[in-house]
């Protein structure tokens, strides 16, 4: 971000700020995700591509997992946060992550998901990103760790009730789920996110 | 929707043809909903908006909520499609209107899904429109009709895995969401839907 108090102009010939390579890395990583995918894409090329050194891939996000979600505007570092999430119950793993995702949301009145969103409606390569989101990063992965059957379609499925979920609280603000306070919001869908990441699902054909 | 095959210039001054009343009705409809909300918007009003006589209404939306349906890219006319769900027993209600959402999306390759999306992510009087027929039109009025408590809450949180569903299958298209056959996106999903639609909720605060 720019502090906005220097006109463009002077900042030309400047050395770069710790900020601007931040947002280079991110700019970079946004194409070259797009162009090689999630596993093809390597911190080497992101930080060619950005024009600086691959260490600051580490210094801003601690590798490329977090600059990944930096690139999809997710607030979150997933190698962080999912080892926590997966400590404790596996019956419980649906409203540690509601709670986790609604409180990293409303912290920036969702703000990183509206940007998101915006970003899926009108750009093909956004949607590429977010699918290797869901499958590789954060959902997949954990199905898997889990040991569930089906990773793959849950994974799907667990996207289809938090993507729906951050839809309707902040981009469609429908009320009362709009300014419900978070404890009713994960008490009203952790029940379903509980079913498509450990449920029975020997009824789904295929 | 326009032929094509004339250029615009040559169409002036010629009679309005259906479509093209059609379309100017459309174009109506979404400023005075926008403008109006649901309930205050009239048919009189939007017709009159469209420069057309107000039985155009009927005879092409069979009415308000038909119109409704049209500007919010909803190829469905809830008038005519509620009664029908609301028949039979309601523990099956959720299957119901998976089944009749996926139909009615994948009979159109989730094209107007996607418009109603790319709309909302762009537009903040298509964020409102679709708040309404979430709340007034769709889920809200089914589930009052069904005596259940809290039906705003309801009808939110079935927004969430209704709008959650159609963004996974059809605009990020996270497989294997994307391909699987109606019945088994049916068998994953209803009883989620079905939770929010007649579950008991005495667990959720508020």
């Amino acid at each position: 971000m720019s502090s906005g108090i220097e006109d463009a102009p002077k900042r030309r010939g400047r050395r770069r700020s710790g900020e601007d390579t931040r947002a280079a890395l991110v700019a970079a990583a946004r194409e070259v995700f797009t162009e090689h995918g999630y596993s093809g894409a390597t911190v080497r090329r992101i930080a060619t591509r950005a024009g600086v050194d691959p260490a600051m891939v580490n210094h801003w996000f601690g590798g490329k997992e977090g600059l990944f979600s930096a690139a999809v505007s997710i607030p979150v570092n997933p190698s962080e946060i999912i080892p926590k999430l997966m400590e404790g119950d596996p019956q419980h793993l649906g409203e540690r992550m509601v709670r986790q995702f609604v409180t990293v949301w409303d912290a920036q009145e969702g703000g990183a998901f509206m940007a998101l969103m915006r970003g899926i409606a009108t750009h093909e390569e956004s949607v590429r990103i977010l699918r290797e989101f869901i499958t590789s990063v954060v959902f997949g992965r954990m199905i898997k760790e889990l040991g569930m059957n089906r990773p793959e379609l849950r994974a799907a499925l667990c996207g289809t009730q938090i993507v729906g979920l951050g839809m309707m609280r902040y981009v469609v603000r429908l009320e009362p789920l709009a300014s419900a306070d978070r404890e009713t919001v994960v008490a009203a869908v952790a029940p379903n996110l509980q079913r498509y990441l450990t449920g029975d699902l020997s009824d789904v054909p295929g």
